[in-house]
């Protein structure tokens, strides 16, 4: 079964705007067995989004989704297109009119013309109300094929997607029945993955169970996806295999089905009853601030102190001057003094520390930009390692956030022999 | 004069990578004046990619722009497709076989015939030679049209657009003299700032130049853009038109040319001299992150306290424990003496602090989700602020961290009257 996206809209062909919509409509078609044939941006004109219509309707594409140019100003026309083309008339929607009326309400805002036209929809279509803007999906069917309009508001499309349109597709057309399961890996690079797992992943071919290596900077998502008649055996053949890939690479794995590293730690400190604090240099706040990003951290986030300077090393974290004299602030001695000194001052089961050359200036033969102490102090003690980044201060400091979070992770799951 | 992007990878089709390099870009054209009619993305599929160019060549369009499919695996085709559509065959190009030995020889690994593979290139086309990875640009071009195939890794694409295939448009095409002008706004919504510079806006008409809104959460860009046959003067027209819209709205207004608030900030610390320490609650990190994420940041930049228990509050900022008891952590009193707090104990010039309902939980009827204080310490004294965000947590923390920077920007530009 294939689907086909239509982006309406100049802001994306001027580059004002990236299309992430494709990209989430992309994964939802694929997570239900339908496959993108292609994904197309048009601009807010009448003969492109004709000539995009034309095109599916050549090819007999049986879903098509249409996002954006709904909006209330003049130079959104895809409602006017649709009706064109649809040989079809405009028709005051009055249940989509009063919900209009409501949220405009409810913000105190004053209702103009071109507001009250939102609820104005052509006559031929399923509406599908969109219960967080002003702008209705709209559902064109015939025996075999759909065309639907959506919002280009990624929020309110997605809500719309998910609510409305998907429980229509899933009934009108026989879907495969598929299962996937995403084991998450960090620490390890994509082509030392494959060749640890080689001999596993061969055995694959044989349950009909396909592999996909889903890389980002020091994360892979490993995949695992059947097809098959009977959602029970395909969920139970490939749940085994993803409990073999888990034994056989345990200090990689962090968790499945695309779970962040952030949350897996906030799940593993929430369990054990842990609590962390961390001393940043180098990630400047980042570190605390992928910590903060999970809902409910207060349960196991304490606060951090950021050092940039070294007189707030010594005074604060209580490092050595004479270390920072002698190896200077990106070192080991110094790192371990800031982890156990934050530890210490509050009262934090673990502690995270991090020193390094972030860029783009500050390196030397030495410390190259990149260079990266990193610390970890627990309740068995204190252990630092070193890494080597990359030339890109953003890359060096989202990386050394993430080692960081690792070193806590396999000390926690007893990993690291070490702390 | 148009251009059309293709991009081709089963990775976009799946969802996996998002596209971001057809807004960079559709940027880029627009910037030298030439407009994107389509971008679409097709499969790595002999008969997509096929019908793709039959498309462009039934249109006439002048520049198409292919991106993706030339990696050295079994899936990416594009090169073989390139040579059936213009009916010609791949020959070893020396050049670029030695320039892929060295690149091996460099990193020390082992060159497969895969990568050798990667210099056999189509026998008619022009080649962009790729300094930064092993698939080379391929240029086909007849008396009224270019088709030119780049690699997907943005990097490497990015690198060949600018310095090889630009200079040749440039030359191949008369291109308009065009000059944008940016006016970066924060503090004000989109519908208010239109408001404001109403009549102002009117007059650029007169003087042909185009206006473009572009919003994000907390940030209006104005772009100014004129066409003409002389640069100096369109320039000039545009210039003027930008400093009198500065001078009206002179406290929204941050910088020029998609500056980022940070970097403003910066610019504006180091120019004064000035230091800063943040104490942070709700941001958790976040706005130390933004102050840390511009190179050569320690000028100005000292330290923070993240004080995420009210324990860190009292004990770290020398917040009163009763004002917390009375008041709640977020509040006017606590998020004040955070503020006070941390400029004294890190003694820096200024200083800024952070407590708010960053959600999803934690909110009640008084002090609802997106309730966030927000406090500047500076020479002259402390100014608390209280906003209402949103009900998303990550759009909750970044627009306190954004609004605290907008908060120091004013009181140092001398636009707030308290600090």
């Amino acid at each position: 079964l294939e689907a086909e996206i239509i982006t309406i809209g100049d802001e994306i062909l001027i580059g004002q705007t990236i299309d992430t919509n494709s990209a989430w409509l992309a994964k939802k078609f694929n997570a239900i067995g339908i496959a993108l044939s292609q994904i197309r941006s048009v601009k807010d004109e009448e003969e492109a989004i004709k000539s995009a219509l034309e095109s599916v309707d050549r090819r007999n594409i049986p879903i098509t989704i249409l996002t954006g140019g709904l909006g209330p100003t003049k130079d959104d026309i895809t409602k006017k297109v649709l009706c064109q083309y649809f040989d079809t008339d405009l028709v005051m929607n009055q249940e989509v009119l009063a919900r209009i009326e409501i949220l405009f309400k409810a913000k105190g805002r004053e209702m103009l013309d071109s507001n009250r036209n939102q609820a104005l929809l052509p006559a031929s279509c399923e509406v599908l109300h969109n219960e967080l803007g002003t702008a209705s999906g709209m559902l064109f069917q015939n025996e075999k094929r759909m065309i639907v309009s959506l919002p280009g508001v990624p929020y309110e499309m997605k809500n719309l997607f998910v609510n409305k349109l998907l429980p229509i597709v899933k009934n009108a057309f026989q879907l495969p029945v598929i299962y996937h399961k995403t084991i998450m890996t960090e620490g390890i690079g994509e082509s030392f993955l494959v060749e640890k797992i080689k001999v596993w992943e061969d055995s694959l071919d044989r349950e009909n169970i396909k592999i996909a290596y889903l890389p980002s900077p020091g994360i892979v998502r490993v995949r695992l996806s059947a097809f098959g008649s009977d959602f029970d055996t395909i969920k139970f053949i490939v749940d085994k295999k993803a409990t073999e890939l888990c034994e056989m690479v345990p200090s990689y794995v962090f968790g499945e089905d695309d779970i962040s590293i952030e949350e897996s730690i906030a799940q593993l400190l929430i369990k054990k009853n842990f609590t962390i604090s961390t001393a940043e240099s180098c990630t400047g706040g980042y570190l605390a601030h992928l910590l903060t990003s999970v809902a409910g951290s207060s349960a196991y986030f304490e606060g951090s102190i950021i050092s940039y300077s070294n007189a707030l090393k010594v005074n604060q974290l209580g490092v050595d001057a004479t270390k920072i004299n002698q190896f200077g602030a990106v070192s080991e001695a110094v790192v371990l003094q800031m982890a156990g000194g934050i530890r210490k001052k509050f009262h934090t089961d673990y502690a995270l520390a991090t020193s390094g050359v972030a860029g783009p200036d500050g390196g030397s033969e030495d410390k190259p930009v990149g260079t990266v102490w990193i610390a970890l102090a627990g309740p068995n003690g204190v252990y630092a390692r070193k890494y080597l980044f990359e030339k890109s201060r953003e890359r060096n400091i989202r990386r050394s956030a993430l080692a960081a979070l690792s070193l806590l992770r396999r000390s926690i799951r007893g990993q690291l022999d070490h702390v």
